[in-house]
């Protein structure tokens, strides 16, 4: 089996960023197979990526996990190289962005900061770490070079930490968060089917959305296959969260929400 | 050779859907190799994907051919795995996808519904099942197992068909429909060369379009650099599709058509 | 090792082209490897494409360098296949696309116009030549065919050059032109740091920018860490280009600039 390398960023597929970090991969190992993740997270939106990666690698072969939202490039931010308990390696910047994945596979247990200049692109840009350090670090991990060749250990509970937005839980009302929208205009929330249930709502029952001012009607549904073209439905998306979407349509824009709007849910009165 | 397994999808590459697949794939069968035709189709626009995959696939290697253009996910419509007469597989959603590209290969000799439970990702969600039920049962596919391990047989006549539009051809005019718009504005039609040539249009020939009430002068090519920047031109394309495009411009702009809009062909009085 | 294929083009990534390349090129060399540099260059811009294979080969491991950014397809420019001093081989349409990046290998060496049709997809069609005759002398080279077997060798001094926009460097002043804009909206710039270095420019020194009649101050910064969010920057980039940004924003939205578009840079009055 190659040596799998996943990749994550905010690079976008219209510049040679993605491809120029292919290059300098292979260059370096040759034998190493790249899956991409996506390279469409939001530029600069830490969060979004972390949660991205956190319901990705579970579907993808154990490797090396590379992600690049790095908003802070240039900076004194550290470049990190973590272990997962599930032996699972991680690069990317000292962010945020890597923990939530790791926390997947039973969190952090050993940490380096990726500072040996053999295992960099000499000379190193100031802007673009990616190719300069990231990538190269992990096609070395890749090839087998032990995690603390790259630089000295730090303490895992000293990494950079994301605050997670959390619902506002009540009698009868949720106060919840958009976390990712996707192309299909599906809105993610920071909610789970659990925290529907805590007020009530199951698949069948109308609910009322509330977002930017304005008031919709909606239904908690299974599936999109459950409601009319045009419908406003709420429901487990694949990766367990609640979301917000319109059968054939776009959630998005109808309710003019995208990540960090909030919305309430309420049941809707009989 | 490695196996292959070809990849077409309506859903894009800002999000990790395509990602997600591969990952999963991966993890079935390591050795596999995915090309990505497209995952441009148009969000739900199964007569798009359909054509783009028949035109596409008589240039891919043999192998297992996955398509998701769903938007009937987790309704009743069923999943497919079929065998043509060439000994491809073809792995999709039965809402008429897959058989114009069947058809290439001399149509459906073998079909079977996608079934058991023990070849696709447990939980089934409601709403991926290109990662949940497509993806593991075309990896599952490239790795040898055979197709009727998926599930029951079904009747190849039984299966969901689309409508293709059919072009009007009268005796100088004719009326045709626009099949799909790429990224530089070219429009093809639902008309071959032999279509234009019943009418006595040949290359040189100046024909007049009419779109959504305007009427165009256009000139019939064999190719772009006939034709001035800037001018409307009606030539073959690559598919054996009659296209109309502008030279170094979009033609879908200028006329402001889009899949499914009508176009009317008509020899220029002179 | 597999023997390398990289690919840019224009083709972008909605429609099947880049796909349908893939697969053409793995029907003739299923073991061949292909990094995809970018796809996402401009419409038709042999300039832009030019610059970016220039600035990204030397990340690519040796191998065949296919790029297709050809607006002149079907007229009469000839398809080409070159060898570098350090011994990458390039092809593509012989407009000028090619030629920056083999100067950063020594130059062309040997020169073949690709006219062989054993080495085609018969028939050829008029529109598609990155199918039909790109995608399959790379795929063929990458096997090991001879590169004279392609076709009749060319004088390396007779094939198409671009101009390249050269900056005018004045005594405190200089006027310079957008090369590229990325998806960061960061706008790379016909300058080198010792073009800024002759008008006395350097880190932390601040400058005026003028843009369509308008004009800015910025910053002279070695990373976009230096400058607080919404500052407008000139830093020399990762490829060595000297480039303008806004700090978590688009310098291109700013100074409403694209490719092509004129910069003057001056010394800001104290």
């Amino acid at each position: 089996m190659p040596p799998f390398v996943t990749f994550l960023t905010d690079f976008g597929l219209q510049d040679d960023f993605v491809g120029t970090c292919h290059g300098v991969m292979k260059r370096i190992a040759p034998e190493l197979e790249i899956i991409d993740v996506t390279h469409g997270i939001r530029p600069g939106a830490v969060l979004q990526g972390a949660l991205v990666l956190a319901n990705t690698l579970p579907y993808m072969p154990p490797g090396v996990h590379l992600a690049v939202v790095d908003p802070g490039v240039g900076g004194p931010r550290r470049a990190l190289a973590l272990r997962d308990r599930e032996g699972r390696l991680h690069v990317g910047p000292d962010n945020g962005l890597l923990l939530p994945a790791a926390e997947r596979f039973g969190g952090v247990v050993e940490a380096h900061e990726i500072a040996n200049p053999a295992y960099a692109l000499q000379p190193v840009s100031r802007t673009f770490h990616g190719r300069d350090i990231f990538s190269p670090a992990a096609a070395h991990l890749a090839r087998g070079v032990p995690i603390e060749e790259l630089g000295p250990p730090l303490d895992p509970d000293a990494l950079v930490r994301l605050d997670l937005p959390e619902p506002e839980i009540g009698q009868s009302r949720i106060r919840a968060t958009v976390l990712v929208v996707d192309r299909f205009g599906n809105a993610a929330l920071n909610l789970t089917r659990e925290h529907l249930e805590r007020i009530g709502v199951v698949p069948g029952m109308r609910v009322e959305l509330a977002a930017r001012g304005e008031r919709y009607h909606a239904v908690a549904a299974r599936t999109f296959a459950d409601a009319s073209p045009g419908d406003l439905i709420l429901y487990e998306d694949s990766y367990r969260n609640v979301a917000v979407a319109v059968s054939r349509g776009s959630a998005a824009k109808l309710l003019r929400v995208r990540e960090g709007s909030e919305l309430l849910i309420q049941v809707d009165a009989p």
